[in-house]
């Protein structure tokens, strides 16, 4: 059975789909038939009908998207959903576990430890174990060199010596550190950042990290559909407010 | 016994009042008292004996304000309790059905799952039952053609042929389908549409979803005492950001 | 033991500590390392190893900004790990009461709810009784007359004839009041108070708070560490888009 149409089922109540996380999904879904049956019909059409079969956008990216909305705002009651869903589309353990630890630093550490007690369950009732995932240190990503003197100059404009010790950590810590595992491809961290970034509103730093992001490998129609999606799961404001900025970067990059 | 009284004296842990959903909101006022007595007094003067008692906009007015931002800022301990006070002020199931979906679209899918769990036992206590709720489909409410015709070119103008999805799903889902549904008044609709975008410091589209609720028969009146609420429920900041928009707005609307 | 040892100690899931909030801390750093062994690292040294000791912020003040970002973002779920932490390091149980109170008002009422939820059954196991707490009305700290009446006029100013409610609600309750209750030194209700700003994104008036930290007696120093732990607590971005508006601060301020 195709995950894709488990999480349909489940969202109407459906009984047959055998994962154990099952029970939660169809409680969800009589929750959401007993209080809004226009909602439930708005999820399973214009949400997973149409949204999520969009082309230009891949499902496993659109999950990405989202669990970097959800655990941006905190909100732990759709994570263990879109947990396992990510898990069925082809994002792998490591990834998830990578994706949590990136949004500690761009979201908040509340954030990431509220994400780790979702995920943990999820990751239990799955046998994931600890050699699926990413260890606490090894070697690095390569660094394009001429991109990295780039940035260090940006930091130290942007941060300035009045700040040493953010100026410290977002050299060592978030740039020579955190960007370089491997676990998670920059491309792929890039797109979650973005999402962040537009789940909280926080718009001041999306010019330079969507220009990272294609820089990575992250295509003009990708970026759009991210959004797109993201006023499904932030909600249609953070979307609309993020256009503009879009627009700009991608008038600005070589075509 | 007026529900106004009931929910002063849950507070103050009053056991006389035998709703169902009482213990837990004595409970909620036992440990308010048991941390701070000084945010027990203000709860119960200066929130529900003057700012709810205010005239300028109805308690069930206040009601919609509030539920708009504790949905949109997931603010989920909370909101049992005004549900319960809603329903009592006046608000009708339906309503709350389509605030909910309302609020899907304008703070994120994620809220409105979050608050539909919230809800559902509520809606269960009370034995509101499916015939109560809005249909999944049905007949729109009528279209002034004309404000729509300027309606489509703002958005066209907004949005941009860069963003087809976007585009798509604005015109059709949200303003050609989620606004005309009849089970929420426009004027309501833009009530709680600027709360949420106040809650969430949103205010991008702040102006122009404030003329709108204007122009569906929001008073000035009402709309400065929504702000005043949402100063207590959102916060101070976020209410005061929201000033300066207001003012230019009142002040170009003929008077 | 050193309460900070504690801490990390739960962390690493250590058993030898007994206080009876550290079962849950001890499950806490289980699911941490089994879901993410980099974030748990990071934990370890860069957070608890490095920032909370550096200089220039003591542990207790890192406290406050702390509190102040988790109860402004309602993330529940690490509070009272931290209000433990926080009452071992020397913060009173008056002061966590009242800095609850007052984000009550700058953070949103619901917010204030939540974290009051949190904080009861850790004031119960740690026998802190009505005694110790701030009453609900008090004498008040004495008002500087001048500084006083140019706020007056600066809210008067911004607020306007216009909003009528929200003007007497600004002077009478926040300013006359509540910044007057003295279970909470003015220049530490200023710290939580930017601290909030900057963890909700709310920066209109975050230079206005600032110069009222410094002037109660917050020093540049601290300031910038407060800005640098406010990365980690409240993200990157949130923290960097204060830094202009902190530096231009600092310049204007007399050296």
């Amino acid at each position: 059975m195709k995950p894709w149409t488990a999480s349909l089922m489940a969202l109407v109540a459906a009984t047959a789909f055998a994962a154990q996380g099952t029970q939660d999904q169809i409680r969800a879904g009589a929750a959401l038939s007993r209080v809004s049956p226009a909602l439930e019909a708005y999820t399973r059409n214009a949400l997973f009908g149409d949204l999520w079969k969009r082309p230009g956008l891949s499902r496993r990216d659109r999950c990405l998207v989202t669990l970097a909305t959800l655990i941006t705002r905190n909100q732990t009651a759709e994570l263990a959903f879109y947990l396992d869903l990510a898990l069925e589309e082809g994002v792998k353990p490591q990834e998830i576990s990578e994706i949590i630890t990136h949004l500690a630093f761009y979201s908040g550490w509340g954030n990431a430890m509220a994400a780790v007690n979702v995920a943990e369950p999820v990751f239990v009732r799955r046998r994931i174990t600890a050699a699926q995932l990413p260890p606490a240190a090894g070697p690095h990503l390569p660094v394009d060199a001429t991109a990295e003197a780039t940035r260090v100059v940006n930091t130290q404009r942007a941060i300035g010596p009045e700040f040493p010790g953010l100026l410290h950590f977002t050299n060592d810590l978030l740039f020579q550190d955190l960007w370089l595992r491997p676990a998670l491809a920059p491309r792929d961290r890039s797109l979650i950042t973005i999402s962040s970034l537009v789940a909280s509103g926080q718009l001041g730093p999306f010019s330079n990290h969507l220009n990272r992001a294609m820089d990575f490998g992250l295509t003009e129609t990708q970026a759009t559909e991210a959004i797109t999606h993201l006023a499904f799961y932030a909600g249609w404001p953070h979307a609309v407010s993020a256009l503009p900025i879009a627009k700009d970067v991608f008038g600005r990059r070589p075509h």
